[in-house]
């Protein structure tokens, strides 16, 4: 038992006082966890589109003040009442959805939609009393997804939490809580390339790269990355990318480019970038018969997938995926294996590495397009 | 070596000579098979809507005189050039698409839809020399789908002939020619419905009444019909529903009703209307984690399938199928033996007989709705 177990923490988190302002290093107070919660010591985590996009707030339903972060490596600190699974000492990915372990999405071996831990943007509480574990001089201020891991120490739902191998690099392997497994998970888990498969790569951002990785796993002897940033395609090499295409250097729809480059289309697609176009385009280039396409980006509120049926009667595929479709808890110690054991590689998706004081840097580096992942250490 | 073998053959067979106008049967010439061909002795033939559809032509390439038929079951009377694995006295399916064995697709382990012999609606003659084997008087008529069976004899590509067990009752099999095996293959093949679990029928027609007896075989605990006309909710008993729901008995869309009658959902839904809001409403109404909905029906030239992109991203997966996804040469001997054992029951499809001088009565069975399937005895 640690010597604060039960105890009130005192320590730094990055606050987001206001949207799109920029973070302020506080101290906070951590409460203890309550039943099947528990505290985390982080050290580190890393930054994912995500946080901006709520952090920015942009037609978001704002919650402020709000500790973000949602990919993490870090330490069981203490746990709460009824938590058996997990002890101080033990290393953890905190993740944004959860795993319950008792719905129906968890005993279905297809999905990883808990019905109790899904994630939830809009929810800036804990389940268990409603109630925020962080304050500063009695003001509560928010989680983000259930997870907050921009914080020395958070408090996160037992079901949110991924046991892992204590050897693995938590500055390395952190980047596994959410964009490289969402992207990785698609192509291994979902869209499931055969050895010597074409794959098409929609978006050549960390997801698209990470799903790409995957195809690189698989065995596909084609990677066709497509983005309209070409300055995108060098980088991409090194994540398996063997081919590119660039939609603005061609007048037809680019399922027709990926079509004639491949006789008839590429087998498998993988589409990340949220993009409704790019979405109708992975999915129309995959080859009938026995092509299928995943989707990973997050669509706008409005936008409406349209395509003729008949590219369905052909026998193509058309699926949906939410965080690669692991199972949090049951899942992502295998994935963390996998880079052990050198299958893996994450090293190349890490661009940038910054001190907790100097944490805003992050989100510049993310705005200007310049990094994959930057990694945040706490005890800097 | 039949007495016949090389020779044209003089036999009767059923003309469409004018769209829409009551078949006329008549005297026709079948000349020999040529390479890859064989020419079958029909014996029993049924009738399809897709047959019916082309003697409309509404809206389809007028091709006439031309006989139709492709549901039927037959015996080869002979071979030409090439073919090792078909002999005189085999039973046989024709199959109005074909399976030729070397393509991609018919290498791949999903497809079934073969480059060389695809279904191809428009051709009315042989692929070998482009010509019809089939005249009156010098004037060729033209094949429909490869098959013609609406003959007493017919010449069809060996990629087209499904060899079946000898023991099995044509009378009956002719059936899996086409539809039953269309919807049965859907559901058993595509959709996969698990033991237990909840499988939505859009379509109380005979390829919808065979996706619930295909459910029906999955061991599925809920089959939830659906359909415009109330009246057919009797018959699909028989065939495995468990439930009805008429979307013209509700105000909201029927998406949302079979989402309160399942808890969210149902396991599986297979489309076999053609209609584009119930493939629609098909995708929509299925869980989300795991829901799979499969698309059979075919859709007009103009319509649009459309969705919001969320639907997807809830782990939704939306399949076509052609044919149930079944190879036809290597595939439909096996659905026979599912006959034979008593897994499948094929009697109750069949709803009318009449002898082949009557095969006018048979499309006015269909045109009235009154049949499932007419079996046309060739012999009578």
């Amino acid at each position: 038992m640690s010597s604060t177990a039960g105890q009130v923490i005192r320590c730094k988190a990055a606050v987001a006082w206001e949207a799109g302002k920029p973070l302020v290093v506080e101290e906070v107070e951590v409460a203890p966890p309550q039943a099947m919660e528990v505290r985390l010591k982080i050290l580190f985590t890393s930054l994912c589109h995500t946080d901006v996009y709520f952090w920015e707030a942009k037609g978001q339903t704002p919650l402020f003040p709000r500790i973000f972060g949602h990919e993490a490596g870090g330490i069981v600190e203490s746990v709460g009442e009824g938590v058996t699974d997990l002890k101080p000492g033990d290393h953890v990915l905190p993740v944004f959805t959860g795993e319950c372990g008792d719905c129906r999405h968890c005993k279905s071996e297809e999905s990883n939609m808990c019905d109790l831990l899904r994630i939830n943007t809009d929810r800036g509480v804990m389940l268990n009393d409603g109630k925020t574990r962080f304050s500063i001089n009695g003001q509560p201020i928010f989680h983000f997804v259930g997870t907050s891991t921009f914080s020395e120490y958070t408090v996160v739902h037992v079901g949110c939490v991924a046991k892992i191998n204590p050897a693995a690099p938590l500055d390395k392997v952190c980047v596994l809580s959410c964009g490289i497994s969402t992207g990785l998970g698609a192509t291994l888990n979902v869209a499931k390339p055969t050895k010597g498969s074409t794959v098409a790569i929609f978006g050549l951002g960390a997801v698209g790269l990470a799903a790409a990785e995957g195809a690189r796993i698989a065995g596909a002897s084609r990677i066709i990355g497509v983005d309209l940033n070409s300055k995108r395609f060098e980088e991409a090499k090194k994540f398996g990318c063997t081919e590119f295409v660039n939609p603005k250097d061609h007048d037809k729809p680019v399922q027709e480019v990926l079509a004639e480059m491949t006789n008839g289309g590429v087998d498998r697609s993988v589409e990340c970038t949220g993009s409704i176009n790019a979405m109708i385009s992975a999915f129309e280039c995959v080859h009938d018969g026995w092509g299928v396409a995943v989707l990973v980006g997050v669509p706008n509120k409005d936008d409406a997938f349209k395509t003729h049926p008949m590219n369905l009667l052909n026998e193509r595929t058309l699926k949906g995926t939410f965080f690669g479709n692991y199972k949090p808890r049951s899942d992502l110690p295998s994935v963390v294996e996998k880079y052990m054991n050198k299958e893996l590689e994450l090293e190349k998706f890490i661009t940038h590495e910054v001190p907790f004081s100097e944490i805003n840097k992050a989100f510049e580096y993310m705005l200007r397009g310049e990094s994959l992942r930057c990694i945040i250490r706490m005890d800097a």
